[in-house]
């Protein structure tokens, strides 16, 4: 078997269920109790805490912990709007986020805010001056993806923060799931508000999660309760599950200095490969993209029989993102840049974590070649 | 070491955590994937899913899974009041609600509502009358708490349904994080149209929970996103924490038949001998009170210190609900009981699980007698 899905989750590192297993076990308590059992709980997420903190070069206070990706989004963006909400009803976000941003500004134009989605260009970008010229006296929040989730095209995110240095009442989150550990981004310099990841992502397990919220930001909670997590994120913590986040992110961070390029050599001669298939076209761009996805069409055939193809010979990629893969609906990405309905609709995304490795990629170019030459004699 | 402090959160079942490892390691995909590896994550979602419908005695499609109790309590509570705000305006809930309640009615006055906190009488009930009173042309909601958190008094949710079978537009939420296991409620009889419980609770994992919803009934999500779980509670599932969450819930209600009887033995014998000390004081009431609560408060001292001359005997509980402990706030429900101010300040919260015994049961009291000697001596 070879995954090459990772953007859709990655398999969870073996020491970060030990680290979730021990923590389950033996410091079960609830950190909010006084007593000792309590206070081990509390102490190992407060831990866990600054170690994120220290990862992501932030304060161990401004780090929340979520139960994913998704909630961070909606937190930030929900959060943001309902507490502003009399300060401004706009917000400015791309034709190019995630489904939990897309969807999240959808309720929120339903109940009355005003969303400007900024166009892209061919390679997925969108441009500062249609930033620059969509805010408006009543804007209140800015939310950008870094890493598009389904071909990699990197946002200019420090250039955006540069600009939005001038607009200080306007808030700006990023969502950083796919970004984090393959593309560095730095909170200050970017004048981040707002920041979400995931740990599912980077070999954390599944219903764990960051939003990093700016020292000094409040937002509108989506829990209320108890009042954990500064008031922000009510509930009982999951300590096993932040702690293991924690491991997985140091894991991560650490291996993402060496192993970045070997990454990016796989991606280069996956690139390679794949533009030596006269079927194939190439859909992530060469400049301003992740070292870990690549998204390409295969002319006349449909992404879904292609996974499928491709999954008799033990390889694993996907379509879109996992999450809109079911709907079978066309890429909102490729048809924001352009790319023809056709070839949006047979598009294939390659999404690599630091376990693959070369051998893989050159079964993968393989097991490719072969199912195209297969589906293309079917098709003629 | 003898944890008395199950209503804060239990220990996890040693084959719950097998259960979380074993889909950690094995079946890590993402549901929503198209390929095989997503396919069996799918089919492991959907089996547990299944296996917690048929444990609560209603369909697959009505069991949603959340990250806890909050998150259920904020989803129904915030759901229904986004989702019909244009029908009405007010909700009904009770003075003796869990902070994720309480507290999630409150920033919905904030935002316009109006709530109507319904009084207890000395036993913490709600009467029927008061809520049938309470309702208005414009009541959207009746969130009720089935066995409260700090005391163990059991709402009458079967009767308050059968008078809300005559308003069929108000929604009914209950709150059934502490009944799950140890006081039975029959969904379908006490028509309920969303009904909360928190995997932790039950020796589940923590980051884990499910909001019953009716089928037909439809609500505003708090994440948006990939549409999972019928589009009511987007991001991507946390399949190991589900799976974990039905192996609870199948080990707890398969004991519930025989244990329940001996949890009974235990809290008797305790409440026996709570009463021949001096100093105590039952909080918990006689009748209509769960198997596994009990609370008392100790004259003239308060209640964090007795938790820690306890923890010298190596005994665990609390003095009020696990989240609100730290905030040394009085107890809201002893208060709306009207426990006089210094009585409910000096208040302690003892929670079984199936795991306790007799015989731990007759060390805590020992330790019981022991600090409260202890304790008095000091004082005089």
């Amino acid at each position: 078997m070879i995954y090459f899905d990772n953007s859709a989750t990655t398999k969870p590192y073996k020491e970060v269920i030990d680290s979730f297993v021990k923590v389950s076990t033996d410091y079960f308590g609830n950190p909010s109790s006084l007593h000792g059992i309590g206070g081990q709980a509390e102490k190992l997420l407060s831990q866990a805490r600054h170690q994120v903190a220290q990862l992501l070069k932030v304060r161990a206070g401004e780090v929340y912990f979520t139960s994913g990706g998704t909630e961070s989004n909606n937190l930030a963006i929900k959060g943001t709007a309902l507490m502003y909400r009399n300060r401004g009803r706009h917000i400015i976000t791309t034709s190019v986020e995630h489904a939990s941003v897309k969807e999240t500004m959808n309720q929120l134009s339903d109940l009355g805010f005003r969303i400007t989605y900024l166009p892209v260009d061919q390679s997925g970008r969108i441009s500062l001056l249609d930033l620059e010229n969509a805010i408006c006296h009543d804007t209140i929040l800015v939310s950008i993806i870094h890493v598009n989730n389904e071909i990699g095209t990197i946002q200019p995110i420090e250039e955006i923060g540069k600009l939005l240095k001038e607009y200080p009442k306007i808030l700006f989150h990023v969502d950083h799931v796919q970004g984090i550990g393959k593309v560095p981004l730095d909170f200050f310099q970017c004048r981040l508000d707002f920041c979400s990841i995931s740990g599912h992502k980077f070999h954390g397990v599944k219903g764990t999660g960051v939003l990093y919220i700016r020292e000094g930001v409040t937002i509108s909670p989506l829990f209320s309760g108890g009042n954990q997590e500064w008031k922000q994120r009510s509930g009982t913590e999951n300590v096993a599950g932040m702690v293991a986040l924690a491991k997985a992110l140091r894991m991560t961070m650490e291996q993402s200095e060496n192993k970045l390029s070997d990454m990016a050599t796989i991606k280069n001669f996956l690139i390679k490969e794949l533009n030596s298939i006269e079927q194939i076209v190439l859909n992530t761009p060469e400049e301003h993209s992740a070292p870990h996805i690549i998204n390409f069409s295969i002319r006349g055939v449909r992404g879904e029989v292609f996974v499928h193809a491709l999954e008799e010979f033990g390889v694993y990629v996907s379509t879109t993102s996992a999450c809109s893969s079911k709907k079978q609906a066309v890429s909102h990405t490729l048809l924001a840049m352009n790319v023809p309905k056709d070839l949006a609709e047979g598009s294939i995304r390659i999404s690599l974590s630091f376990e693959n490795t070369l051998e893989e990629a050159t079964k993968v170019v393989n097991a490719l070649k072969m199912a195209v030459q297969k589906l293309s004699e079917v098709l003629k």
